[in-house]
């Protein structure tokens, strides 16, 4: 396992803000393929509106007409004394469902980075796409790239007052897309694709979260499709180790090897610190999982995955596949895009294979 | 608006145990059709397996094998200070997400009820079907019933330790079923499926809850099969009335008149106190609602429906439409079953048509 020596690769200097009065908060968590002669990162960017001691600027799109226009709400504190603005994240209550999210403090939206080497980027000036939904009034995040025969799927975090869901773009060119709406209902994201069918039918491990009980773990379902999901069925419970005992969900997009297929998924432990874990799934019925790694086979230790807007995390949405190497590209602290280099044989020995 | 004189038409007293140790405690929420010549309610039948002031005994189904088997859970309320047992239907602990489910204290199985003339049913001797799925290893709860062409569709809601979740049944004779598996992941249940295609689509209305942020509120969604799901949008917020400012979603199966659909909702206020709201969708776009009313339509008032297992508590899951009346079962305070009579024009006039 081998950290890319210029990690950050990407960093919020690297990203002009998509209009004026936003300032960029991370450019992270993105999806990942190969795309003609070059590496395209689908990135999440954050946006922030501004805040001082006493208040919040929190930015939101609104409905206008047929289209969506962001709008800021100024959120003076003094006149929320039952609200928590601890959290750089989110503006919480309590209630006597638990504590609730009543904002969020930033908007973030998807935006291209491209490379020939899988080390300098470029990003774009602008947003890959605009939000269209009222189910994403509260932004687009943590995209994941999918690609069959000539058509790039991205799957990515839907977030409107109603939670966070799941909905699909697909593209064959990252110039026109085609939005396809909510695939999964609120509370389910981490979600991840994979790239072939199974007999008829597309599978995609999804990551639902109930209020009433449970714990946040990984759900198998399969779709004609890619639009319409049905048979879900609870794929992985989180494990006894600490490390994972808090949450568990998709990561990279799996990929296939000649033992079966490798996914990278995300684990939080109780403090919300973020590790990378691995599974191998049977090659022709994913839903059966052969191995699991005991540890994680990546953790925030680096200072730039220790310190930033979201500390101790490291958080991935995919990878590429050079021969015996796996790139893996990581949000670090949630604000900065780092690259970790793996060989099959260093997976296989953290699988015990 | 016209109770039926028989009510409660159904109870606990007309309900057999489904196996020996177990106790009923509620025959409630059902799904309605007519089949040949006779009325079907596909009823919920909740049992317990006993307690005392000292312990409670949990009926849950385990894998045996490639089967589900029942095991009874006892659980010693001293062992547990950290535990609250105040509901009579859930044993409960607070946890820094709020408060959660850690048993429910009976397992419910879908169970037929047959009637010539929709007032005097008799109830069969053991349950329509046996939990096959993980995911309904704590009960099968609160069924819809929609017919297309010869089959029947029953949706319910399948519980499991990771959530309330909604499966399908399919059949055409209500003696060989079809299990379709989960249609939706958790937190999902009071699913309504139309009973016809909107083009080349069906539509249902669901009801996801998040835990991070949001309130329990209707949407819509759209399938090729009944069985891949997806386009899923918010349909319907709670509105400002106090009867249902809590929750709100799906009841009956949607029925067609010549001004559109009529859905029956549920509404819950902030003391669980349960009623039935209307509303009229546009018949070729069911996502438009045209209509919605201001007052509960049907509320808990009579002794059978304020006390019971859970007081202050009508549900619907289904009615049937005799020319101008429209005959609407429901649970009573989570114990009995009941049948209400409207005429299209009340339910038009309280819908300001």
């Amino acid at each position: 396992m081998k950290r890319c020596i210029r990690n950050p690769l990407i960093t919020i200097e690297d990203v002009k803000p998509s209009r004026e009065g936003l300032r960029v908060e991370g450019i992270f968590n993105c999806g990942v393929c190969q795309y003609q002669d070059e590496i395209l990162l689908v990135c999440r960017v954050s946006e922030s509106a501004g805040f001082t001691s006493q208040s919040v600027k929190i930015p939101i799109m609104v409905q206008n007409g047929s289209n969506m226009a962001m709008n800021v709400v100024e959120v003076v504190k003094a006149e929320h004394p039952e609200w928590d603005f601890s959290d750089s994240r989110s503006v919480r209550q309590k209630t006597p469902h638990g504590i609730k999210t009543v904002y969020l403090t930033s908007f973030s939206h998807l935006r291209l980075a491209r490379s020939r080497d899988g080390i300098n980027f470029t990003v774009s000036d602008s947003p890959m796409v605009q939000p269209v939904l009222k189910e994403e009034s509260w932004g687009m995040e943590d995209p994941r790239v999918t690609r069959v025969g000539d058509t790039y799927y991205i799957n990515y975090t839907a977030v409107s007052p109603q939670g966070p869901a799941t909905a699909l773009l697909s593209t064959k060119n990252f110039v026109d897309f085609k939005h396809c709406g909510v695939i999964f209902a609120p509370e389910n994201k981490d979600v991840v694709i994979f790239p072939e069918k199974f007999g008829d039918l597309f599978y995609a491990l999804n990551r639902p979260v109930s209020e009433a009980f449970g714990t946040p773990e990984m759900w198998i379902c399969e779709s004609p499709d890619m639009i319409h999901w049905g048979n879900q069925r609870h794929f992985c419970s989180v494990s006894g180790n600490r490390w994972e005992s808090g949450r568990i969900g998709g990561g990279a997009v799996p990929f296939r090897t000649e033992k079966g297929w490798i996914e990278f998924y995300h684990a939080a432990d109780e403090n919300n610190r973020y590790c990378i874990g691995a599974m191998l799934l049977e090659a022709n019925h994913p839903e059966k999982i052969l191995a699991r790694t005991e540890n994680p086979v990546f953790e925030p230790e680096i200072g730039y995955e220790t310190s930033g807007f979201f500390g101790d995390a490291v958080f991935t949405c995919g990878c590429y596949q050079n021969s015996n190497k796996i790139v893996l590209y990581y949000g670090a602290a949630d604000d900065k895009i780092c690259r970790v280099d793996f060989t099959l044989e260093e997976i296989y020995r953290s699988l015990k294979l």
